[in-house]
């Protein structure tokens, strides 16, 4: 996969909440695209096109940033912020993705810029019912920021 | 319905475009709590709190505020820029919708800290697709910063 063709940039530290957001992904025919960070600072290099990712372009980015709050080296919130007071990043939609239910988190999110904020069901149906129905969303229903030209509207709405 | 109770705030000034949109809601049980503003500045004096809702409170924001892009008196994108440069609004979710394709309003709107940017289909299914994902995603699945105690997600994931 071409770093610069990236639909979603996946940061989680878990490997049972990555393979479960792949697979409900899978099932609607949305992963071809999928990079995954498992931590904050790999996440920062991927968007920032530094270290491993210093020939990417800031021109290609993902449809959907998919972030887990809870994240080594640097947190959802810190990468959220970094993001977000970046021109060159600001407006590539951000989905924070948790399994706290604090008020606190949720109105600093917001207040951050964050796009939108999900809490990860604990049931296996019901979260792959959230990634199924946040990929159709984020990829197929809103228009991103920068389209490269091609429509993304109903093409895979069937 | 209670003004203090509104899910959705809808403001859009074509009539086609608002009954597609609550015909779509509705067949999803999501249309019981939507406010209709004919104009920006309608949609202002709600989220404001001003003129006919002097009797609001800002402690019971929708949940999501459907905003069409061209409306009379006030224009979509000065009701979002009002919205996300005040700290008593800047939370609530924002989705433009609008007829139009050009990337300069998109680029506007997602500078502005619009939480997503749609294009309304042409086509009345695609239409109805989308409002409903739509409305499932930020009704149901999208925490919004105030909950008022009553956790939303998985309750209508049937």
């Amino acid at each position: 996969m071409n770093a610069n063709e990236v639909d979603i940039l996946l940061a989680d530290d878990s490997q049972d909440d990555i393979d479960l957001t792949l697979h409900a992904l899978r099932a609607e025919n949305l992963a071809n695209h999928v990079f995954v960070a498992r931590d904050g600072e790999e996440a920062l290099d991927f968007l920032f096109c530094t270290g491993p990712h210093v020939a990417r372009s800031f021109d290609h980015p993902p449809k959907l940033v998919l972030l887990d709050l809870k994240m080594p080296k640097v947190d959802g919130m810190q990468v959220l912020e970094q993001i977000k007071s970046d021109p060159r990043t600001k407006t590539i939609p951000v989905v924070l993705m948790t399994s706290s239910r604090e008020e606190r988190d949720m109105v600093s999110g917001y207040s951050l810029g964050v796009n939108s904020y999900i809490q990860k069901p604990v049931d296996f149906d019901e979260f792959r019912k959230v990634v199924k129905l946040l990929g159709m969303y984020w990829l197929v229903t809103n228009r991103p920021p920068v389209t490269n030209g091609a429509s993304q509207l109903g093409g895979l709405m069937k």
